[in-house]
């Protein structure tokens, strides 16, 4: 097997375990870290760059980006050069993607903060007999702006007190058209906000400072609602059936939500009373949920949700414990099935700006697929299943310590890479595509997926691939990725027939989506400038082997990008710059929704895409 | 004693007892119905037109305002009509005040109805395969207004259901800028309003059919807040010096504002859930109390309130049981101690439209005046105190069961009118206006408002007075008004020299601030076109006998005229009319407060205002 080394990142603080040889790109990666790469990381664009502050590496062909000061400060192209030994390396804002867009990490500043929220600090005069004016006017007078607002009665309840605690120096805190709060004297230098992806598995949190508009911290948990089921379905079903099943999956997220906000308070060293907004995205669904709706007629045709636009509310009337004046923002959706998230993902990754045709898809408990330019927008979205987060899968598990992330078959050997470099526990989605793809290439998996008995195998198929196929008793044809002895559990660790037919249903699925979409715009292949990967999963997969099973289009690998968590981007620049919702609502109202399960074409795509390619000169 | 008859007054269905020779204007006043009269009830102006359906009756000089066939009716005036035995009479809705304006009781429609919560039916298109807009865009589509209206979290959570059980068909409850029900089927025939007039010790509530513009009903209790103190300055201070001083202070108001409410629903024969729009108006402590907000600094140099403008929020918020849609509307006030009631009175008076100077005034417990004309209007409010209210008046009770309410000495005796006819148990403000009046009139009180010794008393005065003046051990100097063999208890009904003192400090207060705000226009008193009596107390006294004492200025009686509750009908015509709360506003912001506490010749003023008039030939 490879050594495996480690490496530490800067200035996030994050360490990744990786296999000899894995570039510094792929490194990153894993970290959930993506820089900037227009080329793919082919090494041709040069816009990659990273500082190895200490370790062993070897780099190919980038010399021509580099000017002789950066090689001197130890600069590298992050695609081009490979990991050798433990390292420490260094990401410098300009290279990171969407991340030195929106925050203003030390340096850049390309963004102006407009926060939906903001606190404006005034004082106003104290009350005479010569000026008579109620607080509320003494106020709105001394914000100066005219603007005629609306605010709570739980404010004018609060009003007295909190004007006369400060000595008439308060801080107002407002929305649009809206006083939400007032707080004694100046508090405007503590102004944050958390934008919280919600994923049907898997739900991040990001905490921006608004005063800077830098990301102090991110946080993360699995989605509890998993315990009611994996999919969106079975929690609709759960919510619609069960008596209190709505309440039960709202509490949960709700939940889930304040938990990442105490551990992002308690590492930032904030108060919790401190958080002003959050902007939540997440699959229709999800959105549905978080906010108590019923998501009951999304699962029923025709699959109608209740609300599509953007909604913002108090954050106390959801249940989540930020400031009592914390506010609530809800991306608005695209249809049923095509939520905020994928809203986000266009607007991070600016699709609807595009000149050229691009697809951008994020590969998660369903798979959201977007393709287009400005002109014209299509989405859809696939019932990939829960296969490439592990679920359904005989070993499979979550990408959590212990999981098998990368599996390479080479040299008389297979080298797998675990999470956090621990004995290995199962596999996830990405070692699930590496082992069919290395299969496939060495002809033990076939074109319909079948995996080849011992005797059926090819000449010259290699001793210890031939010692590891086995009959076994209940998953029969299965391949034996890790031995018993190897493993924390004791047991081996396989890939059987079953996991290969997940996972043709789930890279089918997506497949036949993409040609739906490339068929309602009346594009081929070769016009789609740009495959866009988002998502957790997205970062980590190896785009050859997801080339080689088919799970993406048989277009060029330095087309065809990582683009890092773009729901989670799209949510804070929403936080940061307030504009940003109408250009959201925009998305939400313009991008066509596709119906696969009406397209006539969908079913016959669909069995198509399920087959593995042949193998041609991939790679 | 005189004679009492029953009078019973349709279509209200309300029955009074007056004394013989009893105008039917006043027994009409009595009964709380205010109808129109120009002239102030001397026989000029012809409008204030009645039928008499049964009863004796005699009139004086009125037969040129009635045709041949108006005597045929049986129309007579009610202000020259006196009754001489039981009554059944009848008012046409042409003669009445405000009610004929606002109210499109039968006949008159001159008012458009506009209430500010709407209910539109609508029938949204079911969902297809073809058209699968989520249920609250098929909800604004049908609305079919283009308007961007916000809705609460709470209504989305509603939608699905209600959509659906009507089988699209659902009535929309919506305000100008926000949808804030939904309700399945038809149901736009329930619509209702209760217009709340808040007194600091009597709170009235008005129902009123939306779809109609009629009054239905008509329910009052005393504010139980009086358990916390008679006056706003005791509540504001059990309010902020109390734990939950506030707390209970708003408790107790929304308590008796849902007992109204339940009252009117179930004497009218309505459902609670029907009722979508409440309006509250008082003076600047009720309202803040009602809303929950502390009163504190109203009670404080420089007398600053929280908020001046109207206030709309849901009724839930506020505790308010009516539907779970439905809204609350305080009405703006002027400043700390002139309250909405006064703006409400301003806006059914239209003082704020009138080319002449006029005077408003509603005695409560506190006195609001308001005097000028389109051009200017100044308000203050006078620390009455609740002497005309029974407080502090040694024998003194509220207007009800039993309370004297009319003293007339004449013809060697002494006449009492007692509420219901009932036996005497105390006095109301009322009789003791008259008491006070009619002993003065005797010289037994002079100007300083020394009630004489027997010994002291003018040559000529009848011994049946004499004799009833008494020196009580705790009272000193005192008028047996009622001798305990006449009374429920048993025990004397007393005037004293005490009750006098409290009589001048009240009116001398408000004559005070008549005189003030005079001052402030630069008028006189022969500029004053109009003397405007409003309140329920308003509608009782003899105007006579207030001028004797001095409580009203020395202008002509036909220049003073009752007016009714003129809060609560300023407050029902915002129930109908929603766009009169822009005028409300205007009235709010426009009307000048003059604060009585710092005005450098209020204490002379207040000082001089405190004799009675010299006794001219008055009357």
């Amino acid at each position: 097997m490879k050594q495996s080394f480690k490496v530490s990142i800067q200035p996030d603080g994050k360490t990744v375990h990786v296999l000899d040889g894995t570039s510094i790109y792929e490194a990153l990666g894993e970290a959930g870290i993506i820089i900037k790469s227009e080329c793919g990381g082919s090494g041709v664009c040069g816009s990659c760059k990273v500082r190895v502050i200490e370790g062993k590496y070897e780099q190919h062909g980038s010399e021509r980006h580099l000017s002789k000061e950066e090689i001197d400060k130890g600069l590298v192209l992050a695609c081009s050069a490979r990991v050798l030994g433990d390292m420490k390396v260094e990401i410098p804002t300009v290279s990171r993607v969407f991340e030195q867009k929106i925050l203003t990490r030390g340096l850049t500043k390309e963004v102006s903060l407009s926060p939906g929220i903001r606190k404006l600090f005034i004082e106003a005069p104290e009350p005479s007999l010569e000026d008579v004016r109620p607080d509320l006017e003494r106020v709105m007078d001394a914000l100066g702006d005219g603007r005629k607002r609306k605010f709570p009665l739980e404010l004018l309840r609060a009003f007295p007190d909190r004007l006369r605690e400060g000595e008439w120096k308060a801080t107002v805190i407002l929305t649009d058209d809206e006083i939400v709060g007032i707080e004694s004297g100046n508090t405007t230098g503590r102004h944050y906000g958390i934008a919280f992806d919600i994923g049907t598995t898997t739900v991040v949190g990001y905490l921006i400072d608004l005063t800077k508009g830098i990301e102090i911290g991110v946080a993360s948990r699995t989605n509890p609602q998993t315990s009611y089921g994996d999919d969106v379905i079975t929690r609709i079903h759960f919510a619609s059936s069960t008596a209190d099943g709505l309440e039960k999956l709202h509490g949960q997220i709700v939940s889930c939500i304040n938990e990442i906000t105490e551990e992002l308070v308690s590492t930032s060293g904030i108060e919790r009373e401190w958080i002003y907004m959050i902007i939540a995205t997440g699959n229709t669904t999800m959105s549905h949920l978080f906010l108590g709706i019923s998501p009951k007629y999304l699962a029923l045709n025709p699959y109608v949700g209740v609300l599509r636009g953007g909604f913002e509310t108090a954050a106390s009337e959801l249940g989540v414990r930020i400031s009592p004046f914390g506010r609530a923002y809800t991306m608005p959706n695209i249809a049923g099935f095509v939520g905020g998230d994928t809203v986000a993902m266009i607007l991070a990754s600016e699709l609807n700006k595009s000149r050229e045709i691009k697809f951008a898809i994020d590969i998660g408990t369903n798979g959201e697929l977007v393709m287009g330019n400005r002109d014209r927008l299509v989405a859809c979205s696939t019932a990939a299943g829960p296969a490439f987060e592990g679920a359904r899968i005989t070993h499979g598990m979550r990408a959590s310590d212990g999981a098998i992330e990368k599996v390479i078959i080479e040299n008389g050997g297979i080298s797998i890479n675990t999470i956090g470099n621990k004995p290995p526990i199962g596999i996830c989605g990405t070692a699930l595509i590496d082992s069919i793809a290395e299969l496939r290439k060495l002809g033990v998996i076939d074109e319909q997926g079948k995996m080849l008995r011992k005797e059926q195998l090819p000449d010259g198929t290699p001793g210890f691939i031939r010692e590891r196929l086995i009959n076994h008793d209940t998953y029969r044809a299965s391949f034996v990725l890790v031995d018993g002895s190897e493993t924390q559990t004791g047991l081996p660790i396989l890939l059987t027939q079953k996991d290969i037919r997940e996972t043709q249903l789930a890279k089918g699925a997506i497949l036949a989506g993409y040609e739906i979409l490339k068929e309602t715009l009346g594009v081929e292949d070769k016009d789609i400038k740009e495959v866009l990967l988002a998502g957790a999963f997205g970062n980590y997969i190896r785009r050859e082997n997801a080339k080689i099973i088919g799970l993406l289009p048989d277009i060029p690998l330095q087309k065809i990008r990582f683009i890092g968590n773009a729901a989670g981007s799209g949510a804070k620049m929403l936080l940061v710059k307030n504009e940003l919702r109408e250009e959201a609502s925009r998305i939400s109202a313009d991008t066509e929704y596709i119906e696969l399960a009406v397209n006539i074409n969908f079913q016959k795509t669909f069995t198509e895409a399920m087959f593995f390619p042949l193998l041609l000169n991939n790679g």
